[in-house]
């Protein structure tokens, strides 16, 4: 019994084809969700070989403009950063709705509020602790990347639990070499995702334009190409350091060294109610268009 | 200057969607070859992330009915196993040809004589040699692979230069838990591809029906799910060890520990001139059917 529905993939981070972070959006915006199995949605994203693939689902009640599952190759995950993204643009293709400027997700980690503005789609990042490292596990991380960290490094639990640590310039980032075997023990013993390394871009006029590089090689890929959830850790990060008091732009460029060029904004915006939220945002262009069968 | 052309991703050995081996393969029969770079066809190949991405473009002359660019992530191949099989499948459904029955690819290892027969897709394999390694190195793949050896390992460079081992029975092949971080500095020290493991089923009359798994952690994957290049090395292995004196066809099932459920037809043909020659035959499947824009 083969089920035909429409199939897009999709570029994050990008207004250009290739060099952002590719997601495979699947519309089951018109199958009933019990009409597919966990085991063939999780089959569907290990053979797409991507970080991620995503399913989208009639929502479960009238407060979500839609659900989204999200797989990895090898788990359903509660939440997703460049997957969200692709998949609110494939949402707006797949429903010709060329006038909505604010969405709500439904996914496992609960309804996630987007806006769409001129084509930049922008996600509220869930809460989140900032958790200190040991000097031990520091001294560990800058041994295997071979470089001096400016700041003590944090953890992040912004999805994957992300270390990020900072280094003097872009340049230095960008040409770090790290020793994937030396992470992959050191994200190991630690519970560690992986590392965000971030390097401020020097005529940036306040510390808000950055070029970062996400290592996960505990993971299944040793480098991200361009990760949403790395850039929220980024942001809450500099928040801690630098104490911002006012609602900041962080723009980030990464992917550059895999090929790609993508281009992240990260917000840290301070709400009327004095707290502090964390946003954000990219554009995404659809480059594969089509149906898939299962 | 954007360019849409039809695409497709087929899955390969295989007739059930998600458990064979996915290959991209992008429509350029009504694009010149020198209207798309080197560059771009590798940034694609680099983004879709399958371990081949095709490009099919006009023959360069009519000896051939198609020219086929194979790309891992990384590289341009000379040729390669399934990518050759889905981009046949590939070609015959965007020239509506319900029809051939053999069809030549050129690419650039030649040309490759392929052969349809109800569904069923083979390549005749190009020439390759037979080649002993030292007890030495069979001794480091035991102890990666943990396990013994029945017979003398052997090296066949069938596009990938694999080392092809034979254990006592398919159960042993298939639960093989492999060291990959041995098998890689194997691989590197020895300038190997990586391993094909095979074992032999039990209600085979013959020796001629295997479960095999190719590890190839050197490369980008630890494992391939459907390996045809890794069958041809088996058949062409299976050929010194049992001096078979007729056409015979060694069936061969892979990938069931990645999900997959790979069915493989390698033959061992001796040809009316006393020459032998190694087949590999395997079904194929569109899965996603649309257009990609560059």
């Amino acid at each position: 019994m083969s089920l035909t529905v429409p199939f897009k993939q999709v570029d994050v981070f990008t207004e250009v084809p290739f060099k952002g972070n590719p997601v495979a959006v699947i519309n089951f915006l018109d199958t009933d969700e019990s009409e597919v199995t966990q085991e063939q949605l999780q089959a569907i994203a290990n053979w797409t070989n991507l970080s991620e693939t995503t399913f989208l689902f009639k929502p479960s009640d009238e407060r979500y403009d839609y659900k989204l599952r999200i797989f990895t190759p090898q788990i359903e995950l509660p939440f997703a950063g460049h997957p969200t993204i692709g998949s609110c643009n494939a949402f707006l293709e797949f429903t010709k709705n060329t006038t909505a400027t604010s969405l709500v997700q439904e996914c496992k980690a609960g309804a996630i509020s987007l806006t769409i503005n001129e084509g930049l789609i922008s996600f509220k990042a869930a809460l989140f602790d900032f958790e200190g490292i040991s000097d031990e596990v520091i001294t560990g991380y800058e041994q295997s990347l071979g470089l001096k960290f400016i700041a003590a490094p944090a953890l992040l639990r912004t999805g994957p639990n992300w270390v990020v640590a900072l280094v003097n310039d872009a340049e230095t980032c960008f040409n770090a070499n790290p020793n994937f075997a030396m992470i992959t023990e050191q994200s190991k013993q630690n519970e560690h995702s992986g590392v965000i390394l971030a390097g401020p871009k020097k005529n940036a006029t306040v510390r808000n334009s950055y070029e970062i590089r996400a290592f996960c090689p505990v993971d299944t890929i040793d480098e991200d190409p361009v990760c949403g959830s790395g850039s929220v850790a980024l942001a809450r990060y500099l928040q801690e350091l630098y104490k911002f008091e006012e609602t900041t732009k962080i723009t980030i460029s990464q992917g550059g060294r895999l090929g790609r060029d993508g281009h992240i904004e990260a917000t840290i915006m301070k709400e009327a109610d004095g707290n502090t939220s964390y946003h954000v945002a990219g554009h995404a262009i659809t480059v594969v268009n089509g149906k898939i069968t299962l």
